[in-house]
């Protein structure tokens, strides 16, 4: 019986030089042959009951003795420098226990290095300039305004071109470039174009998505002595304390940061936010807790958005499709702030999705007086997709070849990125090309006749994503007197079902029925560490660590079940629901529960840790999707009427969450598509659509039938679940694929997210002056 | 570098099997010679500002959204079957949630077998009849006066005697003997009374004592779905969650219990307490939390007490003081109910104290209509000790030994109740003598002359008592980012200071100062098993589970360290106040900050269990207190002037907390021999003084001068910690002392507890019709 042991690895050199720790024993994955008995089930959310009888306790819904609730005063200017503050009369108001602002505000660096918690000089329609902490939200608001504000508005700029061109008003430092820009390449892109038999050239544009999240950001902080207290709404609770806890020059034992249930971050909560910092402020200010959750205008205007992008892209290829040459030159909508986490990659997915030997990607953020621009959903790779997906099915017209067999054509086995190492799943994007048109019945779509001013048309795109998820995470099992388990992991769920999916994997690995298990999450205090959720990496980072965990108790409850059972090798006996035996001798048999007494009040222990990837195979995962439209050529109604969706996720754990995820992410690609776009008048800079009255994100009635075509191929290389991450996939190909369904419903292509009525029209009666130039194939 | 792993061991047989884990690498103990910098050092209390600031939370600060509170309509009869009971009316009160009684309570045995959750017969005053749950305590009791009940009075019995004659009304089947008498026998009596040349034959009595911790029995329950929360002020979360999961039918990973600061229970709130239950089962009811904390009526009445008791004790001896027989015939009351949880053994002490080669005891729990008895404080030692030291006094008087003389003739380095096995710290009980006469000034005391009617005496007890712990116990350490540590534990700190003391513990280890680490407790959902905190066993059990956890952790980081200091072996390592250097090399130093920050995310975890104790030794604690008394022979007050003493707990972990336990217990040991005791009216079974006005625990204004003369022999065969328990032995010998003192002052001898002024003043006048036997040295 291997014992386990982590050995210490150490990276780097210097200053840079890090440590790791590594597992010195691998599971065996669970392969194809593995009998598994509950992973691969579907399974409903192990906190569903609590969730829909409404006793699910968010962040929102923390009431603590004497709590106060705070609101903030936003700039109403895009730029402008605070001559004066004057917080005094509002301070006055009953009920009022603390303000702060930039006259009170202890010296604290957030965003850009010149920028405090509360900056004297504000960048966007929403920034914050005071906050005051109350005994009501209504009575918060009143004080509010009765701070006066002297202001002294700035020149700003909300325009990609505009705040690259000389002159332009800047936000930091004497350029609106973020950085210099990050230029990918490979092989020689002239040589490429100049092989090049067919050349599409085009300029796409992505706009402003909000994440609207149901719950909005925010949290109820407790300062008491030297220790905080912060109930969170976030997809970090280890990142949220490390961050709190530099800014607030406490140490990390003293933060403790809670996280139980969790409305969705979509990205935008993988960081501590500044009104976390200003609510443990203002807890130590007035000896109460408060609770700081942004109302709707502010998640709207200052939680982060998918910042708007333009790209410039250019596809040459061969007669036979076959690629040659991908340029593209992007600038990304940087809002007013870096706020960090995640940034979006635009670059990404041209560089991976089709072997192409010639790349050269180039890409710029961009300071814009908006709001922030946070990581969201697949960030970059939305936009990417939307551009590059578009873009092939245009050449795939233009070339006569069947869009799917364009991309066979193009079909690559390995990371081109990482120097052609092999994708640990290198059939999954085909599998998925096949799987999706079948469910969609692609190959035998019969297109209606046009109804009236209606017509119908298909389309189909592709996504490659990361989400192998990547060491470390942690977890803990422990097996109860009376044969249940308890998992502990400092992990989060974040609406997605994380809780129930690692559940899975425990009972699996224990051979426990679901509903002997509990897992406990989103505890910074007492679970072992687990990253930030994001990348769509929680099942897949901290499923390993349960597992180990859940096996490393499993090997002490053979070991104890051997003795009762009188086997000499504990390797010989199995569990499977509940029920230890030994292998292929039903003779004699003893529960874990059983096991459990008899050794109660010792309890069995199981300490996991997530292994190192493999160095020798990419992990990837990829996806397609299939749409059909409907298009009123007469008032420009898009109607999505069905969405075949077939992506690689490794080994489903659970097919229900698998499959909510799907439905979530085509819907919100569906709001990207045609309806979701944020609005800021121009002469004022102020976001005209702050809410969720116009915004329009879509709504049950908008959706439409979503088929999910499995893949379903365990990724046995990627971790000893062989799952991977689905989290946020699903929102990729869809936007392309609309687009695409447009032009062969009508025969129009358009090039901008999202695709509105008005867009649409002006592109059937040719209104629109497109930027897109000619794809007729020619010599280059 | 041992890899550190558990084995499991297999005990007993048939259906009394039970399995053991084990680790199989144990820690080199802290000797005499280890140099700690934390350990052994006054600490405050690391909860302590949260304590004196009013913030600590305690189960009856528990305020949830829509919490209701509970309160307990209680019998008044001490003895009566309930004809009828009608809950209609209250029912029906505006605010009134839930209403629990025998008329709707589900069938849960509680108690004796043929007891429900609501008995129908009832058995003491204060025994639960119905419970409401309400939007106030306020309205709650309006509630209860609405509750019609129709009681059919039954004989009752209050008094030991009473209860054991023919005819007695009996509460439990036919006899008031709850089980068969325990009888302990070693050597020949007869033939030790036969060989003796001076014998004490006398009866000892000792009064029920009520626990009043300063916070009652009580929790507040939040049932949900098929899961319960408890916040619970108890000595043992893991107990509870065992017997609500039981008594409830869900499983253990159902049932969370919470703790995280407690007002003391003194060996009271070692169970699960029908409150608890039925606050679990009113949450149920209502759909809201409930709490339900007992009022101090509550608490007097029906939360257990030191059981009043009767001993005859006889004592035979040589002349030259060598005990040659012991034999004493003990009954107990038991209270109308057996609660459960460690039971007062009077029989323990006894065997033990001396070295006497024949020796008889023999026990009896008597069942009577009082409220149920329950571990109390050292439980049976209390009241053995009163009657063994009192008895050794007044044999020392009887042939003219030094009282202290007398104990060193008798003196034993063996455990004569496990065939004489070596003590682990054989000189424990000799250096106590030694110590606490020294710091006493015994030797030299110079008895002042009469001052008027007030007179001094001074005199002297000892005892023995368990205390070295026990496995199973588990602990975890996380290294943060930062180079802090948390530990986390199930275990509960009950107002002693546990979690100082195991911080303490964590730190040593791990080479950090004190404010760098933080122990978690109390929560059975998160934390790995702890036993309940009883028999002074918390710091002696769960510290060495923190110490290996912390070892564990402090293994990695010295190899991490080792890897940047460019040190092959990293036993050569060691840490101090958080520097990490070579042994005796200054030059290579790297602090666990740095190492942490370096692994970050990375985390270094340490996992421990708590070892098993060593079979050839057994461990005890022993002790003894020197007390100067002046007494009032005009009016019979007593008036403690000073108490010296001196207790083996082994290692000192925090003077500061060995000083507060040894200052507590004296002062309950004072209230025990002089205020201390529930007033019972023989007619109705009413107490009568089932409150803080009427029954009299000591004041600051009764607490004279404590003096602590430390014994500080770390046991290092007990444990790798060296230390031992303190929680109960301070109380366990100053009745006997102030018994032998105020004989010392007066020449009367007392024999039972509470010594009140009327007693005194009988004594003294000749008018007690004492049951003493003469005390002359005689031919046997």
């Amino acid at each position: 019986m291997p014992v386990k042991h982590i050995a210490i690895l150490r990276e780097g050199e210097g200053d840079e030089e890090k440590l790791k720790l590594v597992e010195t024993v691998k599971l065996p994955p669970w392969d194809q042959n593995a009998r598994l008995t509950v992973v691969g089930r579907p399974q409903v959310r192990a906190e569903g009951v609590e969730k829909v009888t409404g006793r699910a306790q968010y962040a929102y819904d923390m009431r603590l003795p004497g709590q106060l609730y705070a609101a903030a005063l936003r700039s109403p200017h895009p730029h402008a420098r605070i001559r004066r503050i004057d917080t005094s009369v509002a301070e006055q108001v009953d009920g009022v226990h603390a303000v702060l602002s930039s006259a009170n505000a202890p010296a604290i660096t957030w965003y850009e290095e010149e920028c405090g918690l509360f900056a004297k000089t504000v960048r966007f329609v929403g920034d914050e300039v005071a906050v005051v902490a109350a005994e009501s939200e209504e009575i918060a608001q009143d004080a509010l305004r009765l701070i006066e504000v002297d202001y002294e508005p700035l020149p700003f700029v909300l325009d990609l071109d505009a705040a690259l061109q000389p002159g332009a008003p800047t936000l930091h430092g004497d350029s609106n470039r973020k950085e210099e820009p990050k230029v990918y390449e490979r092989g020689d892109i002239d040589q490429g174009f100049g092989a090049a038999e067919a050349i599409i050239d085009r300029v796409y544009t992505t706009q402003t998505q909000v994440h609207n999240s149901l719950e909005p950001h925010g949290c109820t902080a407790l300062w008491q002595g030297d220790q905080v207290t912060i109930w969170e709404s976030t997809q970090g609770i280890f990142e949220v304390r490390e961050q709190v806890a530099a800014k607030l020059g406490l140490p990390e034992h003293h933060v403790r940061v809670i996280k139980e249930h969790m409305g969705g971050g979509f990205g935008s909560k993988q960081v501590a936010w500044k009104q976390t910092v200003i609510a443990c402020l203002l807890s130590k200010m007035s000896g109460r807790p408060v609770q700081f959750m942004l109302d709707r205008e502010g998640e709207n205007l200052a939680a982060g958005s998918r910042g708007k992008t333009w790209q410039h892209l250019r596809l040459g290829a061969k007669r036979d499709g076959t690629l040659t040459a991908l340029a593209v030159d992007i600038r990304i909508a940087n809002g007013a702030y870096s706020v960090g986490g995640e940034g979006a990659n635009v670059s990404g997915m041209y560089q991976r999705l089709y072997r192409c030997p010639n790349v050269r990607t180039e890409q710029v953020a961009v300071y814009l007086n908006t709001g922030p621009s946070v990581a969201f959903r697949a960030p970059g790779h939305v936009e990417a997709a939307f551009a590059l997906e578009a873009a092939m099915d245009e050449l795939a017209r233009a070339l006569q070849i069947d869009p799917i067999e364009l991309r066979l054509r193009n079909y690559t086995e390995t990371d081109q990125k990482k120097e052609n190492k092999p994708y640990s799943s290198p059939v999954a994007l085909r599998t998925a090309y096949a799987k999706v048109t079948d469910a969609f019945g692609w190959q035998t779509y019969q297109r209606p006749a046009p109804n009236g001013t209606k017509r119908r048309g298909i389309g189909f795109a592709a996504h490659e994503w990361g989400g192998g998820g990547n060491p470390p995470a942690y977890a803990w099992v422990k097996i109860n007197g009376d044969g249940t388990a308890d998992v502990i992991t400092g992990a989060q769920d974040i609406g997605t079902g994380s809780r129930t999916g690692l559940l899975m994997v425990a009972a699996e690995e224990l051979g426990l029925p679901v509903d002997a298990v509990t897992v406990h999450l989103g505890d910074t205090a007492v679970g072992p560490y687990a990253p930030t959720s994001a990348g769509s990496a929680t099942q897949v980072t901290v499923g390993p660590a349960v597992r180990a965990a859940a096996a490393d108790a499993k090997r002490q409850l053979l070991e104890a079940a051997a003795k009762l059972l009188e086997e000499d090798d504990p390797t010989h006996l199995h569990i499977r629901d509940g029920v230890i035996s030994v292998n292929g001798n039903g003779t004699g048999t003893v529960t874990v529960k059983e096991v459990a007494g008899r050794l109660s009040p010792h309890m069995i222990l199981g300490h996991g840790l997530r292994g190192a990837n493999p160095k020798d195979v990419s992990i990837r995962t990829f996806g397609a999707q299939c749409v059909e439209v409907e298009v009123d050529t007469a008032t420009g109604e898009i109607t999505v009427l069905r969405v075949a969706a077939s992506h690689d996720c490794g080994r489903i754990i659970n097919p229900t969450l698998v499959e909510s995820q799907i439905i979530g992410g085509v819907t919100q690609g569906i709001g990207f598509a045609l309806t979701e776009e944020r609005f800021v008048d121009e002469a004022s800079g102020i976001v005209l659509n702050a809410n969720l009255e116009e915004y329009k994100v879509p709504t049950v009635a908008d959706i439409p039938t979503i088929t999910h075509a499995p893949v379903d191929l365990p990724d046995v290389a990627a971790n000893p679940t062989g799952a991977k991450g689905i989290g946020e996939p699903p929102i990729i190909p869809t936007a392309p694929a609309i687009a695409s369904a447009i032009f062969d419903a009508t025969g129009v292509r358009l090039y901008h997210t999202p695709f509105s009525r008005r867009a649409l029209l002006d592109a059937l009666t040719g209104a629109t002056a497109t930027n897109a130039k000619p794809a007729t194939p020619s010599a280059a």
